[in-house]
């Protein structure tokens, strides 16, 4: 008779996590140095290596529990499950563009991952105001590549079920249509944000066509499913360097509408332009090259691999546009909330206050725009030049 | 030590299935009765009495394999389950207008409900043009009832999530798209018809705006997930009288567009309209009746248990008409299919040839005019009156 013992969930250290990897064979007789480098909000991440050379292993380990703004609460430990099969998916289908997996514990929450430390993380490298002249072009290949392939254009009904299964993730998903999708709307406990933008921040609590509008996007993304999305594709997501993008981090992942992933990484770039005074231009090019490469590439992907009865070139360009029409609404509700929302980006909250608040007001202002007018706007040109020509 | 013996799958008989009800503790120490009456198809369906009672139970058990013109394939016996799961949810939602169910046994595809051959399947009788007074009122409420509580706006996402997870249905969803949404549309094996619709079957198949419509329509119905659906909602899925109606049969059960279930009961009720030379009158009602019941139904609902952000009118009047907008390319699309797809409808295939062949040519007409103009269209009331202006 054997009994099954089931290994109860306990978090690594810096120790442990060293003997963990030894275990699974790697850097067996070795001397190995362990360092947390997570920041310890959502997971334990540890690079282990041994002391004689650079290059180690990253062993991510989910806690049971999210700190945000001082505030704790339950986290469900399968998102580490959820992280690990969707970046399996992703080496499938774009090896080069994001970190390899060596193993993954689903009871301990470990992932056992490539080490991308001589990497540095986007939104840390954009706001230092460094380039990174390959990154639209990859990011809009991991776009489409992500996306075609696990939408109903480049993936079988049945399989696109089983991600449906696999990638139910009620949780993760939760979260986002809270802090993305409402709180921001309404005059919620959650909002966090400088009491000098009150007046504009009632504006939109009391902008009726806004609520409705907003309210329609809530909806695409609880019932529109689209393709296998990131879920949470900023630029916190994505370590990167001159020549080099992967994308980390799909614990949000679950299958729903294309424009999310679209809209959120472009958002988050334009967060560097309110933010920058100079050097706007790169950042300008970057977002109309990713909506061009994630077009170019779709349509590319769709005509090597397009079946009946899908085999229309109107078809695919309707779709093409409608994703881009919900895109300009997610970076819409993307620029409200991370202005008043939970959850803030370094780009604005670490500039000098007047600034931030003049800028934040800005972006508000540009949000919802975003969201009432996102089907006349309708794409990422359109947006940039509306913009530039009034600024 | 306890050894689970997993029981093998055994198709019941009429005498196993009396002692299989008797061990669940029904009709102990009775003489019982046992009558098959399925059609063989898909599914047994025992009834079992005591011998001096009338009313006994139904126990329904699925058959791993279907046969549809003489044709057998493999067919999972999950659906079993399916089915069960779902007439619960409408025992709880709107009890009198579903089966009552009392054991289901998921490793013998086995249900034990209620008995109802007191009652008729609604195809049939309405090819006897018996009249049913309620069952317009009826199915508009079960339609309201079971898609709205089942939707973004009367359940919550985790809740809808779980339903997505219970009722992922790749095998049965599989035959809807490809007998309603695929094969009728191109020169497929699976198709069936006459030789003398040939010519408007080849205007079909090389009608480019068709084509591309019911492309759409087929993606709508692989990724917009709104509300669990029937899935099979035709006349021959309906037990009736003059006073009682009950929906049987979800098998096919899933979460998907809300329009599929409205238009595929109203495409079957338009069949006997098509058929009938007099009487037409009590079947154009009962179109519009379903229609405003649900609307009706469905918005006060909404205004008893809606939430934020979701309170707004506007979104929910325009969320209706985008349903019915659906409903009338389903009804196109289920049109074609049962005219010259593998399934055909007695109320059709019942009538002399030549007056077929000219009904299936006016029905597969009007079914491209409504995959091609839904939008303009829009609803049912148009949709009749533009029809009786023409005829």
């Amino acid at each position: 008779m054997t009994v099954i013992q089931k290994k109860e969930y306990r978090p690594l250290t810096e120790a442990t996590s060293i003997t963990y990897l030894q275990k699974l064979g790697y850097f067996t007789n070795q001397v190995c140095e362990s360092v947390e480098i997570g920041d310890g909000n959502l997971n334990l991440v540890f690079k282990v290596r041994p002391v004689d050379q650079e290059q180690g292993l990253i062993i991510k380990q989910a806690l049971p529990y999210a700190k945000v703004v001082g505030e704790s609460w339950p986290l469900t430990l399968k998102r580490a499950t959820i992280e690990s099969n969707a970046t399996k998916i992703y080496n499938e289908l774009i090896p080069n563009l994001v970190p390899k997996i060596f193993a993954h514990d689903e009871e301990q929450a470990v992932t056992v991952m490539e080490d991308l430390s001589h990497l540095q993380i986007l939104r840390k490298g954009l706001i230092e105001k460094k380039s990174f002249p390959f990154f639209a072009e990859h990011i809009g290949e991991f776009l489409a590549n992500s996306l075609f392939f696990t939408s109903d254009f480049g993936t079988t009904p049945a399989k696109k079920k089983e991600l449906e299964l696999t990638f139910n993730n009620p949780e993760l998903c939760d979260i986002t249509e809270d802090l993305v999708y409402t709180d921001p709307f309404f005059n919620s406990e959650t909002n966090s944000f400088e009491e000098e933008l009150l007046e504009d921040v009632q504006a939109l609590w009391n902008d009726e066509v806004l609520q409705l509008e907003a309210a329609k996007l809530k909806l695409d993304f609880l019932s529109k499913k689209e393709a296998l999305l990131h879920g949470d594709l900023h630029t916190g997501s994505i370590f990167a360097s001159a020549t080099e993008t992967k994308v980390i981090d799909p614990e949000f992942a679950f299958v729903g509408p294309i424009g999310f992933d679209l809209g959120q990484i472009q958002a988050n770039l334009l967060f560097q332009i309110f933010s920058r005074t100079d050097q706007k231009e790169e950042i300008l090019d970057q977002l109309v090259t990713i909506e061009k490469v994630f077009n170019e590439t779709f349509i590319r992907l769709w005509e090597e691999h397009s079946v009946r009865p899908f085999n229309q070139v109107e078809l695919i360009k309707e779709k093409l546009e409608g994703y881009w029409i919900d895109a300009i609404g997610v970076i819409g509700c993307e620029c409200i909330r991370r202005s008043i929302g939970l959850a803030h980006v370094e780009d604005i909250d670490s500039l000098e206050l007047d600034r931030k608040i003049a800028i934040k007001k800005e972006i508000l202002a540009f949000g919802a725009n975003c969201i009432k007018n996102r089907f006349t706007i309708g794409n990422i040109k359109n947006l940039i030049s509306d913009w530039s020509n009034k600024s």
